[in-house]
């Protein structure tokens, strides 16, 4: 639901509640889990008389909140925990995020939001297809959807041909999904005659991965649709941090629920709005697992605090960039799969799959770029070839593949590979 | 949530309760879905002025439900439902049951009664096993936690290694799975050498197939829990139409939402209590898809209409003993799969995992069962060949299988595989 006394507050309001917040919280986790709240052992909720002083707090890392598997860090007796979610992807301890019932309604309140900003209206039909379950995408479109009422087709991920159907059927009007799932349904749909135009979708929501803004006019384009790009993970509370409204400038934080900073990936110093760095994330009304500065690992920048053109007041960060552990670091530059995913883009020829591949070959650093294209010739692989190199100052080797080369991964799209040897 | 003005109401009050919700889905029929109320032309809701003349209404069949695809029977206009969930299984059509937002919370107070009954309350831990999304399984238990306020594990079907690690680590009490899961949870965890008693495990709920009794002791004795009956499907609204008590004395159906007769599978005769015959299901509450007389399929028969010794007045059913569409016919004669599961289970050296085999064989027809077994001997062998025998009155093969051997497969478990050639 659209909150206008909330997301369009002036600033200093919402830097008052943002203070009182911030002070609450770390009341909360002083009240509730006395070993963590030892990480600020010296510093009392009423020190805090400015919201830079955010800054004198010590970060969190996800490799704290993995050592606390299960219930380390909970604020909450477990009586009152009603649900958990669980980070994905990466093998080893899971990272648990404990949900009481206001947790829960906090994400039912900030998905809705999401939902509403991307014109989303009790009379849409939501398709949902990210997973139910321990991963958080799939409840994070479910809470907002019955919080705003719209008939949710809840068919979670894969069933691709089915996926078409409902949305025919069902004449779905709103999918919601991780940001690489619509091209694989626009791969299908090409395969099977299936076009877009004749649907009554308007409306897709992506998220969970970093996409291009190639990406995602190719997918525009391709479907017919207008697209919001929404971030959020499971530690902050799942799905539903942000999103971008209609005027599409910047991603708005819900900043009544969440603090954000921008700081230098490796001093993790505070940088001035317009740099980039490393998004820290402060919950301001979370109860089971809250987080003083937790270090996101995304890269982005703050875009402005003015006021958007849709009337909201939120901040606007920019779309994601990457995440300091995708950064790929080839013969002393840095650069991230999304920069490599702009420059194939921009030629029509090539589809959306690629792979980077990189590794040690005779102990020399390589990095090959495979692509699928609708079209094979030996003067796009040298254009590519040499845009990377204009981008890189390096040669990387680019191969072109036929469309359906690739293998396609269920979840996330894998697009990087690192090889041995 | 309990509720022992409902649960415990007396008969007659109950009945003409019953009625007056018979009469208003029919009405609501009749209002809003013009073609379907065809089928009850000449009969106005006022004409029905006792419980009986429910039988001068038509039945309704699974594949009248599948021919309606997607919304041909749908009772309310499209803006007002919330979400829907399909039929699982067979291929072909599904039937798409839609659910309005009274609909959501009809089945979250059906499911929550289901929790309580089973003795679960806010302070369990509830690890929900069957799936989220189309199959009604997963949100099911998710509405009535909810309700509840228990603290849900949401990790959905498989990842069987990662469904123990939570049981201990969160030290689970109540599980929720469709009934064959059990049987693999307690086979991974005989190998891994997990030990249930070690765990806070206390109850199980489990239903969406037909499980034995000898199957049901396997399951309490290898577990130390409790198990409960729980029954329902998609097209009555979802999981959480009964379950049994503490008593275990019969499953209730929840009769002021329900309204069950059991008639004869073939003639359609209503039958006298006690008699086993088809399940037949009114809803009295629901919106999205009332149901008039749907014939369920399931082989049961009603038990009592007298009191529990749980308080509960709502009639009890007894356990479902099969489907009319499970029921094989090999040489004249007419089983169901558990009447051979029970055959088996007798026999402690059995395990829990069998087929059946039919088929036609040289012109002829065959019924192999095929059996796992902690040891193999002939003894064992000629014993169920002749205890078989003496319940089908003709000779089937039985092969002894080594633990593992019959392939194990997502979801329901297959158990007869029809051969021909």
């Amino acid at each position: 639901m659209y909150q206008p006394r909330l997301e369009t507050m002036p600033r200093e309001e919402l830097e008052r509640l943002q203070l009182e917040r911030l002070r609450r919280t770390l009341a909360h986790i002083q009240r509730n889990n006395p070993r963590y709240a030892q990480r600020f052992s010296g510093i009392a909720p009423e020190d805090l008389q400015d919201l830079s002083q955010v800054k004198e707090l010590p970060f969190i890392t996800k490799d704290e909140l993995r050592e606390a598997y299960p219930l380390g860090l909970a604020c909450a007796p477990k009586e009152a925990f009603v649900r958990f979610h669980m980070s994905s992807g990466t093998t080893g301890t899971p990272v648990i995020n404990p949900y009481t019932r206001a947790d829960v309604e906090q994400w039912a309140e900030i998905m809705a939001r999401c939902l509403a900003a991307a014109g989303v209206t009790a009379a849409d039909v939501l398709q949902i297809t990210p997973g139910f379950g321990l991963f958080n995408g799939g409840f994070g479109f479910h809470y907002g959807a019955e919080r705003l009422g719209c008939f949710v087709v809840p068919i979670g991920p894969g069933r691709t041909l089915m996926q078409l159907k409902f949305i025919k059927d069902f004449r779905t009007t709103a999918l919601g999904a991780i940001a690489s799932y619509p091209l694989r349904l626009i791969e299908v749909a090409r395969e099977e005659g299936f076009d877009f135009r004749e649907t009554a979708l308007r409306v897709g929501i992506f998220g969970a991965e970093v996409w291009s803004d190639e990406t995602r006019r190719y997918i525009e384009e391709a479907m017919g649709i207008e697209t919001f790009d929404i971030i959020g993970m499971t530690e902050t509370g799942g799905v539903g941090l942000g999103i971008d409204c209609r005027a599409h400038e910047g991603i708005h934080v819900w900043e009544d629920h969440y603090l954000v900073e921008i700081v230098h990936p490796e001093t993790g110093e505070v940088l001035p709005d317009g740099e980039e760095g490393e998004m820290v994330v402060t919950t301001l009304t979370r109860e089971g697992l809250p987080l003083i500065r937790y270090r996101t690992r995304d890269i982005t920048r703050i875009l402005s605090r003015e006021r958007c053109s849709c009337g909201r007041t939120m901040l606007r960060v920019d779309r994601i960039k990457g995440r300091t552990d995708d950064m790929l670091k080839v013969k002393g530059v840095n650069f991230y799969p999304r920069q490599i995913e702009e420059i194939l883009m921009r030629h029509p020829e090539t589809t959306p799959e690629y792979l980077i591949r990189i590794g040690k070959r005779a102990g020399k650093d390589f990095v090959e770029i495979l692509v699928e294209c609708r079209q094979r010739d030996e003067s796009l692989r040298e254009k590519l070839a040499e845009e990377i190199y204009n981008f890189l100052g390096f040669h990387a080797e680019v191969k072109l593949l036929s469309e359906g080369e690739l293998p396609r991964h269920p979840g996330k799209a894998k697009r990087v590979e690192r090889v041995e040897g």
